[in-house]
């Protein structure tokens, strides 16, 4: 088995530090990889010998980001959408059926492509593992398609058939509906049909929004999804304090997603599930909805887990950028650029109950991140600009690695 | 001499419309260039025939974007006051002389180096125009040094030797210092040996410093500025209300830049002089210093000219990327996408005096940024995600055209 030594590591941060120093960062630094995982970690001075090199040159080198929330599998431009709502439009959800309605008509191949080149944009900004989402089908056929290509270009693949209510089942003006056929389907026919493609299951619980689903929706389709073996993730309180957070908690979801609106027995109760539930943030959807921030720096007082991810989609936040969401949430959400890495890495390698990746250590994934800077701080300091990139050792099956410094 | 038609052109955006749509887009277009200059805009379907042919594919195709504020010629790290600020320590312009230490120390192989490298960084971002201010020097050796190293790489360089009253004039505890002879200094000798080097003069007016310079410290500096044979630019109204943007429509400076606390008298004068002084917002400033932002919408309503760069330097926004300011713009200062656009390509044009860049009609330069995506709006529809890259068409002296898509 072919080893490969990564040396003039300016700056390696493992986040595999103790509790007092999660970063665990190592200066002058170098790493070695063998059969695509991590074999060793230290000093340069202290480095063993390898088959092959590759020098970085002073970089700064993090685990590849985990983007563990992304909606990718979709057709159609929604650019007009963001264009109006920058002059004032609310959101409410009810733009998804525009994605909808594009995504069915698209073909496989299209939709794969489309995929394909969304993932590659991410890696190429120092993202090496991204959690896709379906939620654009909203058949039975047209979810399972979704999550059948998803499955092909990443591991980490979730059922939202739970997305919104179809217009076929919201109702027009003057009827009233049928929202509890559409909750029938999804946790029955559509369930059977897609569990076999994904590993999770996440429903958008919103009160909110006429286009979402209530706690008791939401719990059916949660409870439903894990009695066919499927893992829970939750999107909750994003448009308003709301029931998601709890019931997150409640069923023991890995993940409860948005937090922007949190009472304090919301915060009380992902401390308390802070072994269990970690609080992913999104502050692209923030950004790109002029909606206000959460404050991540009180849920880590509190003692939450928390993540941050991109929510990459074509509605609320068109950003496939790590990078982007590590500025935003030191500038906007209160977290020091290390805890913004840390979250952006162990945070959401932990909302996908993974130990493998979002850190450094003998054992876990060679997937690095190399940025253009000397330091992990750059990646907030240098705001918007293109200082990341992934760099995945070895090979893995379906995913080749991309090209090295 | 050889022509280029660059076809395919989903969306050209020419910021040569008339006032009625200044954006003046045109669907399904192409452009020819000829020695460096455009040499036709139009249809497709009625593109004359070329030398060479680029196919950009359907791609939104935009003036190369006209960063018309920063401060690149530096060296040293500044990332740890970054994350400081961010921690609460207010910004006062004190760390500036934390890069002037380092600056002088540098030799000039490295300040052409890092220069250099920071400009490539630009133009991979889809800026095509630069202009480069010194201000790390403050001595007359240093700040000459610096202008020449500029004038070598950018038609654009500014004398900045009042860019705050260095440590050694400004006295320590106890002491009042001579500001007085540092201002003799910058507009004697130093003026003397920097201005064969420079096109503007430029000055830090800022009374809510005791590192920037008074109304008429400033005045000084700019009179004599000007009867040395240079144009008027002024940093102004950055850390709270002022006579920075008074004394600039005053003196008929191009530009007063950043604007960030204005008077509706400040306003008034703004509208009244704006064939003249061009109000130059820097959003990655407020960003990366967590300071309210200018409501720009208000400007334009008000009939002033308002352009957006990113004032790229080490300690108040290491950000280079133009796309990030646009971004910042939409979502914090109430600019349409359109509106961002014109302000970073024609706006930032006026406030350097050109007409050659900064629009793409017969005459001006074939300065292009070519995006990644089908429309203008993608700019801040997909926040922090690089899909802008420049195209520079033709030679033109020392400026080698970047490679193509």
């Amino acid at each position: 088995m072919s080893s490969t030594l990564v040396t003039g590591i300016g700056e390696l941060v493992t986040c595999a530090g103790d509790p007092a120093d999660p970063l665990g960062v190592i200066h002058d630094a170098a790493l070695v990889e063998e059969g695509g995982e991590v074999a060793w970690v230290g000093p340069a001075s202290q480095a063993p010998a390898a088959d092959e090199r590759v020098d970085v040159e002073g970089r700064a080198v993090l685990p590849g980001f985990v983007d563990s929330h992304s909606h990718l599998v979709f057709a159609g431009d929604r650019a007009a959408e963001f264009a109006a709502r920058m002059a004032g439009e609310p959101y409410d959800g009810g733009g998804i059926g525009v994605s909808v309605a594009a995504t069915r008509a698209a073909s496989d191949d299209e939709l794969r492509s489309l995929l394909a080149a969304r993932l590659t944009e991410m890696r190429a900004q120092g993202t090496t593992t991204v959690e896709v989402k379906s939620g654009y089908g909203l058949t039975v056929e047209d979810e399972a398609r979704a999550l059948r290509i998803a499955r092909e270009l990443t591991d980490e693949v979730t059922f939202l058939g739970a997305h919104v209510v179809p217009s076929e089942y919201a109702g027009g003006p003057g009827s009233c509906g049928d929202r509890a056929a559409y909750v029938s389907l999804v946790t029955g026919p559509m369930l059977e049909a897609c569990a076999p493609h994904a590993r999770w299951v996440d429903v958008f619980c919103e009160p909110h929004s006429a286009h979402a689903f209530t706690q008791e929706e939401a719990r059916a389709v949660l409870t439903a999804g894990r009695d066919a073996g499927l893992l829970l993730r939750v999107h909750g309180n994003q448009l308003g304090h709301g029931p998601g957070v709890q019931l997150a908690v409640e069923l023991g979801a890995a993940s409860v997603d948005h937090c922007t609106y949190l009472s304090d027995a919301d915060v009380d109760a992902l401390a308390g599930a802070a072994d269990t539930t970690v609080a992913t943030l999104l502050p692209g959807v923030e950004f790109s909805t002029r909606s206000p921030y959460p404050d991540a720096a009180k849920l880590l007082a509190a003692g939450v887990s928390v993540a941050l991810a991109t929510d990459c989609n074509p509605g609320t936040c068109y950003s496939s950028s790590m990078p982007f969401v590590i500025a935003l949430a030191v500038r906007e959400m209160g977290l020091t650029p290390g805890q913004a890495v840390h979250a952006a890495t162990a945070g959401s390698a932990k909302s996908l109950r993974r130990e493998d990746i979002g850190r450094l250590a003998v054992g876990s994934r060679a997937d690095l991140c190399v940025l253009d800077a000397p330091s992990h701080l750059h990646l907030s300091y240098r705001a918007g600009v293109p200082i990341a990139r992934s760099l995945r050792l070895g090979e893995r099956g379906a995913t080749s690695p991309d090209s090295g410094p």
